[in-house]
Formats: structure tokens, sequence, C-alpha cells
């Protein structure tokens, strides 16, 4: 039945995400077919990447990539260069489904222009809602597009209402593990080395997602995210740290009743459900044994030490560019971090300071938050050396 | 909109799921009303129930509560008497709902009548499916009723099955709170007196389910009564003790991915599930809040010290009507224990001598069922005096 296999477009398909994915094409490949892959520019790994899984095209973002790829690749595979370019690639009638998985505020254009396209749309890049949520959850709604969480805590939630009516839900529960500072003493924070900050304690991913979990702010943008994907107000959205990664979301219903999703922690699960969509896929999977695991726990999370959370409640609560504004300065600061420019303490003032001088504006379209963004990410940049 | 009540028909009212479905139908009249309730004898808490409930028809079991009944209540409530009354009553084409909340084998009779006339069903009455899961089952399949659990694991597994496909599923875990003898040795297995028995640490529940619950009995049933409900072979059937009884029940998919239904341990919750299904009901629950709790222990339950546990898997793996005498057997056990015939240890010799000598029909209907019911009753019975 070759003619059922879904064709995927896997934007960011050198990253966490996208390779993990193409493990899973490479399990299934009875399911699906890969017809697009984008990179920023790791050209190695893309080019072993297309010589496995043949797609027909191929789209990067650096003129060496472009270069080394026009030349060593296989005639029949159309390399192009650029966001514009990708942005059209990404809209080919041949798309069933567009795995978003570029990191960062760089996912949204392409996010956007595959759901104009009528693409499904599995969400990888949290940054598009972060960023323009109101834009992006409006647009999949009008185009009635398949719109699929990979998050792992989303992904849990979207299962969990499965069957389920929207007026049913009175509350989200989104499960942090802490990331690895969950019980360094406040005053220890200032020696925070980067090594230790990329060493996340249950998961396995990319090096930003790493510093936003050891801040905490992944969590804020997951509640952020959380707040469009679902549409509940984020005084229903609580957060609670659960070490064990094992519980990966829960919804509470009108009725008191609870549901969660849970796995052992690896990715593979949300991506394999958002791949197959509606259908849940038969895979070899890492058992989940609960009496292994013996106690779980729970409890609430620590604003004083991670004070990014509570920066993602306000923004939210702020509405128009200030998410847009907070993933901005934060991106800027994680570069910081990691270019030893900043220490681990300094991202949370320079984002405070940032989020104090940048623009605001209260109704935005896409064009407001492109330059909402890019003023956020100048104004951000200009005070690392201030602070 | 009087006219979109649900007629219900509340089969053991005065029991303890009755009486927390009726104290459901009094924070919900504008959702419930009810036109039956039947009891066994206890007429004075049914004669309360009628003032308060006003159904049109009472059925009871015994001559006295019957003659109490007609002689104080208001003329315009039909009494009667009798099972072959209760099976015609529950017939009656008013009723939506049928909770058959009745306790033991006796429930099985208009459970099927209930059925037969197209009614659905809120089965709390576990015994029908132990005793003839078989032929409820197909009987309710083709009658395209409803059929909804009210145990607390199976209502939780239904929540996690709500929009999923069944050939998605991999695996159920039955949760145990292990009872109140979780961690008594074994060598004072002996010594259990009928009070400790009777003291469930979570869950406040009728005298018979209680002791079924301090032998893990119960948990056996609930195996048979998830095999019948969801069709899921025995071997891909867990059960995992899991002390607080905060994680109710949990389904395990092909991909990897587990749900779980979560709540504190009340009754409330499945039974407002069932009553309101396919809707959930908007309710003033007890709040779980996963912090509270702390940590959640997860263990394998200890087959030696709850032997009932493996004769509910050896019976359901037998087939025919060998899960019928395993039912019979125990409430004679049950009884003669709570009498104190016999001891708490000698329960399962009580049952395992029985089961040698009761008759086996491989291929049972309902006279099948009913005579090896009687029958197996008669043997323990007679086996009491010689343990």
């Amino acid at each position: 039945m070759l003619q059922n296999k879904k064709k995927l477009a896997i934007l960011g398909s050198t990253g966490s995400i996208g390779t993990q994915s193409l493990s899973i094409v490479k399990n299934r490949p009875d399911l699906f077919d890969v017809f697009l892959l984008s990179a920023n520019s790791n050209y190695e790994l893309i080019y072993k990447q297309a010589q496995e899984f043949k797609p027909k095209h191929i789209v990067v973002n650096t003129q060496k990539a472009y270069l080394f790829l026009k030349k060593n690749l296989d005639k029949n595979i159309t390399i192009s260069m650029g966001m514009t370019q990708l942005c059209e690639v990404v809209q080919l009638p041949e798309i069933d489904l567009v795995l978003s998985a570029i990191v960062g505020s760089a996912g949204l254009k392409p996010t956007i222009s595959a759901i104009l396209a009528n693409k499904n749309i599995a969400l990888a890049n949290k940054e598009s809602l972060v960023v323009a949520g109101e834009l992006v959850m409006r647009l999949a709604k009008q185009k009635s597009v398949d719109f699929l969480p990979v998050d792992s805590e989303h992904s849990a939630i979207f299962q969990c209402l499965t069957g389920e009516k929207s007026k049913s839900v009175n509350r989200l529960i989104l499960t942090a593990s802490g990331g690895p500072f969950l019980n360094l003493p406040k005053k220890d924070f200032k020696k925070i080395s980067i090594a230790s900050a990329l060493n996340h304690p249950n998961w396995k991913m990319g090096k930003k997602i790493s510093i936003d979990s050891a801040t905490l702010m992944n969590k804020g943008f997951e509640l952020i995210e959380a707040y469009w994907f679902f549409g509940v107000p984020e005084k229903n959205i609580d957060i609670i740290i659960h070490p064990e990664s094992i519980v990966h979301s829960l919804v509470e219903f009108v009725d008191g009743s609870i549901k969660a999703q849970m796995g052992v922690p690896d990715m593979t699960t949300p991506i394999l459900y958002a791949l197959g969509f509606p259908n849940r896929i038969k895979y070899p999977f890492k058992k989940l044994d609960l009496t292994d695991y013996n106690k779980l726990n729970f409890f609430k999370p620590d604003k004083a030490r991670f004070p990014h959370l509570q920066l993602a409640y306000d923004c939210l609560a702020l509405g128009g560019t200030s998410t847009c504004s907070l993933n901005a300065a934060n991106e800027i600061a994680v570069n910081a971090f990691l270019n030893k420019k900043i220490s681990f303490v300094k991202m949370f003032k320079l984002i405070e300071m940032s989020l104090e001088k940048s623009i605001f504006v209260s109704d935005p379209g896409l064009e407001d938050y492109i330059n909402v963004d890019s003023e956020t990410r100048k104004i951000t940049s200009e005070l690392i050396s201030k602070i």
C-alpha cells in the first residue's frame, strides 16, 4: 500500500527531535516517506540523512552547506537555501505532515507557511506558540489542520483529552522534572557551570532546551504553549515538580477525575504519537514498569530559585507581544551563557532588564511579532555588557 | 428541561453504591429522576429514600419489608416483591439507565433482564461478569446498550480508553491498594479478626467487598471483570499494588504510551462518570493534589500471602463455569468468616476444596450458570464443617 504512506517534511532534521523522528521512519518504513529535510548548517549529517532517506527536497541555511550538498548529492534531490525557500518548499502539495522541529523563533515562519498550505503540523518548535500563539492557533483553526504537540507534556495532555469534550476540562497540570538544579541551594546558583547546566537528569535534549530546563524557562514556555494549544486560562494551568519524569502531564476534569499520560522519559513516544495521529503506531518501545520506580515524587516548584517560571505567568497574563519578547530575550541570554559571556543567574536579570525596555504591541500581527522579536534581541544583546 | 432528565433504576439502593448514587441525584436534581429503587430487606432506609426521591416503583425482597412499605408509603408508589418482579419492573419503558448495585450473584438476573429490554447499564455488581461474563457481554453487544463500569478500576480503564481504538491497547494494569494486610507477615494471617479485615485503609465499602479486598479476591474478580469488559486476554492484564489508591488503573498502548486515571479514593467519581455518560458532570469534588501525597508507591503483589489472586487467573484461563464456581464458593466462604464459622486463612482452603468438587460446564447458558452457582454454594456450605 505504497500510496498510503505519510509523506513527511522534517524541519530541523539534524536536531534532537529531527534525528529521533528519522529513527522512527527507519523502524516503520511501511508508514512514512521522507519528502523534505531541512537543517541550518550541519551539512555532514543532513548529507547522510539524504543518502539514507532519499528525500525529494532539502533546504539548508548556509551557503557552505548548500554548495556541499549540491556537489555531492544525487541530482534528483532538489537543494535550496534560506528561509524564503523553506517557506515555499514546505507548501508543496505532496507533503502530508510537517514536523516543525527548528529550534527557536526561526521556526515560526515555516510553521505558518505550512499551515497556510493546509498542512497538518507536528509542533516540536514550541517557540512558534510562545512568540505568536494567538496568530498560529487562529490560522490552524481557520485552515482546519491537525495541530499536534510533540513536547512530551503537551502530547500527554493531548492524549488525555482524546475523546473528551473541551467543556469537561477543569485544570491542566504540567509536570516538570525540576532540572539538574532541583535540589541546589540558592547560594550555589552563582557557581553553576555550563557543563552542569547541560547535564539534564532525565531527558537527552538539545543545548538550548537543556539550559531552559535548568532555569525552568522551558516549563514557563510550556505553560504558554499549553495555554494556546488547549485554550485553558493560565490560572487553570498548574505546574508540579516530578523528578522521575514518568508522569508526563495530567488533566483534571469538572467531575474531579484526573487523567495522566505516563511513560519512560523518551521523546520517541510523543514524536511517534504525532507522526502516527490519529493512529497509534505499534513500536518496539521501552516498557515502563511502575514497580521498578517504586516511589514517584511530586512537589510544588520553588519560584524563589526559579524566577523564570513566574515571569512566564506574568507575560502570559500581560498578553500581546510580551511572551514574544520573553522568548527573544531568553534566546539571547541562553546564548550569552553558553558563550561564557554571563553567568547562570545573570540570565534572569538580563531577561528582566530586556523586558523593561522592549516594545509592547497589544494586538499584534505577524510583522509585529517579527519586529518585536528582532528589536528585543538587539536590546538584550546590548544589555549583555552592562550587567 | 424536565423532559431531558435521565430516569434511573437503582438496584441495591440501600447499599454503599446505592446510597452514594442517591447523594449524586440529590446534588444534581436537574439531571436525574429516580424511577425505581430496589433493596433486599432494609425497609427503614428504603422508606426514607422513597420519601425523599419519590420513585414510581420500589421492589424489595422480604415480606416484612413489602408489608411495611405497602402500609406506610404513598399509594402512588408501586411496591412489589421478589426477583421475578424486579426483573419485570426493570424493563419498564420509562427507565433510561439501570445502576446494577446488588451485592453478589443475585445481581445477575436483573442485569440480564435490563439488558434484554435495551437499558443502558451502570455495572457495580461485578459478580454479573465474574459469574456469566461471556453471556452478559454477548447480550450487551447484541442489544447495543451502553455498558458502563462503576468499579473505580474499570471506570479508570474505561476513561483511559475513551477516544482510543481497541487495536491500540497493549496491556491493562489494575491497581490494588493491597488491603488492610498488605504488610502483615504470613505467620500472623491465622490471627486475623473480623474487625481488622473489615477495616480497609482507603475505601469505605460494604462488608462483603471489604473482606474480598482483604484477601485480594476482589482484585481477582476485577481481573475477570476487566477481561470481559475490555476483551483483553488475561496474560495482558497485570495487577500492581499501589497502597495510596490514587492511581485507579492504567492502560498501556502499542506505542508504549500509558494512560492512567487518578483521583482521591472516593466512589463518587466512578458512579458520577457512569451516571453522566457520555457527559462528565460538573460536581463539587474532593480535589486531588499530588503534592499532598508526596510519594506514590507501586510494587508487585505477593501471591504467597494472597493466593486468591492466582486462583482468579487460573479460573479465567480455565473458562466455562469455573469463575462462576469461584464466585459462589467465595461468597459462602466470606459469609462463614463473617459469621465466625471459619478463620481468615480457611476461606482460601474452603474455596479450593469447593472448586475441586464443583461441576464444570465448558459452554454454559444462563441456566447452567444458575445451576453451577447454587450447586457450588451447597458443596461449599457442606464443606465448612469439614475443614
